[in-house]
């Protein structure tokens, strides 16, 4: 039924600036005379992709080769994201109110200060490959974005333009429900680098939000700050999200974590950021049974179907070249026996005395495959996680107990955005608490998240009002406090009214 | 009795890569076994530059020509800003405390995640020139860097290279009274760019955050995005703080505004990052006596001695340059009239049909200069702000019942880090409140403030922990809330403890 959609052109990479500049007019007739408010839009979007439910995901199936069930829990995700971003937006948990009252008596006098967040403007979202709703046209940036007023420039994935369209589609209606101008929101299209950098170039862009490669993610973070006028990029770029076992850990539950991490090597084939790359733990009796129950399932695991063949033949060629290395003992590797199109996991292992910080085996291989890491003894396994790069996850297999337990969480605590105790990396939860960031090479942004509600801050700026009279003060900033907000008042969080000083 | 002060010899650039290398041992150090805390630092320090005021301050008056009871005001206001960012550390008001519990029922299940806010590492500070204390090797930033549990490789600036040294003094004693480690903080010296950009260039180093010229800081922050691993830059770059003046505030209140502006313009010898560089207002009857009231006070003010030679001979030729551009009318303009070293104030004037967005003339001039901005009308106000590059403050003078008030604070608030309310901008008060930040080209990272409680912000980064056990929990996120924090919890502000859900 959806090989009906029409495939779109490339964006003209000539009309891109006029794109990104309706869209920052559209913020300023919004801030001016506003005509709908974000958690209307986003509701509004979240109905409309429910209402569309069906389309939505068989055009994903064909695309994407993903199972129904993954992609059916995609979209509830993603629908349940934009109504959690809009009660955010209600909420007025992220406006960071704050109020200095004046202090006329002071030396020198302290003026009444106050400020907020605002939008900092349009929001150029780069969709992702792997996600063909959650990160990608209404997807986790999108939301976040609507839910700091700011309108956002979207640039469909390649590999599910299909999807893409119908999910614009609906956004579209869910903008006409909701009152809001089209220009808050505009997809482009294009498979060629150019589309890409024509947005992030766009002089009315004011952010960049990504998430895919390592390469393509640090080109766009460069090129933002080489823009006459630099902008932040936020990039999150996958991440090998080291798993580390205690020698206990193994002794007493070895085989469940083995099977837990089957699992998530192994679950949607392997294409998750926070897929489990490195398995490091003590090359003893128990570590060895784990790793062999482990090899055992990863072996079992059927071949399946990549997202495209690109990034088949990229895994295959990455699990060759591992393999090949001499410091590596494939444990499981039949990269070349799997069908056409489809990919078979893999299980690799090598020594910590091999690596060194920055080896090449300490990258990322992006599907289903893993990098068992043996240390001697568990000074070793300590020292080697100060080798391991920055990481969205790191996971840790330890009891409180252990001795072991301070010192492997406090090293993993340099390097991770998440630390994952006693369970796995795969499944990222979106609430207030959520940490989906870390440090580069995980991301080019480590004091953000991408995922949870406070991915909102990427997009805000703070304005500070000082000796403004109340009229002419935004509603949140107001001596009366109209919201009804939790403010910071003078270093103390009150939900009070205030009274100002003169 | 500060000649004594021996002067130190530049740091050799080889060996800043291993002072940075030993500040980042020493955060690992600290954040396994914690040997002093963060507020017992800041009030050290606090306490030393108080005992060594009276050095300090004639230092800075033999280095800086800044007047006495000015230099006394400043470091009253550096030691207040340690105190009060001892104080932030002490109340964990910017620990950014969130915890989402588990919620086992959902599908999929929810997880335990709770997230703080953790240092970022080593913060390399560059030092202002024109605020030997409060910009210096214990200013704001070194302040926030420290709140944050970061340690500090502060760049001297070579204006004020004596302050400096008394100033290290008494940080490394107050470091020692607090039982801080060394590396803490490390001082390097040096006029050539290549020291500065060594320690931008370090791999330790985290973060970078630089107060001065706009040549400069887009240098430090591209070179900062172009390292192998980017690392954020901070820079305030100065500013032209337009001031907009209704017609029917130049009616009412003229003569005020314009002794206001005159002080506010000439203050510091005109070299503050907020000094009002551009004044808008209508070409009528009241505007042109505002305007010649101004002009009176500015010729009449003493020409004074600058920061140094190399600053006065730009601004000389910054005035004489703009004085000669045959948009401008020269109201007020003898750069060559005063004693060698000294500066005279200058104002100077065009029209606003004249300029262009990106105007060679909407550059900010440092030291006692501003340029009067002539509107046709009330319709041409309001449309010349839209011209105006982003700016660290901007201020309007207007009524609130003033028709034009809402328009012009709207067209400011796109483009100012701060809106000054029938005000000058000139004294940056140090709140939690304050945002001394402001668009590209007033900073480059418009969502933060250099001055102020939140600076904090810039050196922190979230850290996720899932299902982590309350004994491996870092204290602000355990159930019992033992630091009685203000956490966010399953959405709502609270000092309440938690149940963790199983």
């Amino acid at each position: 039924m959806t090989a009906n959609v029409a495939l779109p052109p490339a964006t003209p990479v000539a009309e891109i600036p006029a794109l990104a500049s309706a869209a920052r007019n559209t913020v300023s007739e919004h801030q001016r005379h506003p005509t709908f408010s974000p958690s209307a839009l986003l509701r509004a979007v979240a109905t409309q992709l429910e209402g569309a439910r069906a389309n939505l995901v068989a055009a994903a199936q064909q695309e994407t080769s993903l199972p129904e069930a993954r992609l059916q829990g995609e979209l509830t995700r993603t629908t349940r994201q934009l109504v959690a971003f809009a009660q955010l937006a209600e909420s007025g948990l992220e406006s960071d109110a704050i109020i200095d009252l004046a202090d006329p008596a002071a030396e020198p006098p302290r003026p009444d200060q106050r400020r907020l967040a605002v939008p900092i403007g349009p929001v150029a979202v780069f969709a992702a490959s792997n996600f063909p709703f959650a990160f990608s046209v209404a997807g986790g940036d999108t939301a976040a974005a609507w839910a700091a007023g700011c309108p956002v420039l979207l640039k469909a994935h390649a590999a599910h333009t299909r999807t893409s369209v119908l999910t614009a589609t609906a956004v579209a209606q869910g903008l006409a429900d909701a009152g809001a101008p089209k220009a808050w929101f505009t997809m482009v299209y294009g498979a060629s680098p150019e589309v890409g950098q024509a947005l992030v170039n766009a002089d009315s862009v004011e952010a960049v939000a990504f998430t895919g490669s390592f390469g393509a993610g640090t080109a766009i973070a460069r090129a933002a700050a080489a823009r006459p006028r630099p902008i932040p990029a936020f990039c999150e770029m996958g991440s090998t999200n080291p798993v580390v076992i205690t020698p206990a850990s193994a002794q007493n539950n070895g085989k469940a974590i083995a099977a837990g991490l089957a699992t998530s090597i192994t679950g949607s084939v392997g294409q998750l950021c926070t897929k489990p790359g490195l398995i490091l733990l003590v090359d003893d009796e128990a570590g060895r049974q784990l790793v062999a129950e482990l090899s055992g399932r990863i072996a079992e695991n059927a071949p399946a179907t990549m997202l495209y063949r690109d990034i088949r033949d990229r895994f295959v060629s990455a699990v060759i070249e591992a393999a090949d290395d001499p410091r590596v003992d494939a444990l499981v590797a039949h990269p070349s026996a799997s069908a056409s199109g489809q990919a078979s996991a893999a299980l690799l292992a090598t020594a910590t005395k091999e690596l060194a910080p920055g080896d090449v085996l300490l990258e990322e291989i992006f599907g289903p495959a893993s990098l068992v890491i043996w240390a001697e003894d568990e000074s070793d396994l300590v020292h080697s996680v100060e080798k391991l790069p920055g990481t969205l996850t790191a996971t840790l297999h330890a009891s409180p107990a252990d001795p072991l337990a301070g010192p492997l969480l406090h090293a993993l605590s340099a390097r991770a955005g998440r630390i994952v105790y006693n369970g796995y990396p795969t499944g990222v939860t979106v609430g207030h608490a959520t940490v989906h960031g870390g440090p580069f090479p995980a991301t080019t942004a480590a004091a953000h998240t991408s995922v949870g509600m406070t991915a909102i801050r990427r997009f805000q700026r703070p304005l500070g009002y000082q000796d403004v009279p109340d009229e002419l003060l935004p509603p949140a900033l107001r001596d009366a406090n109209p919201l009804g907000l939790q403010r910071r008042v003078d270093g103390a969080i009150t939900a009070a009214s205030v009274t100002r000083v003169r």
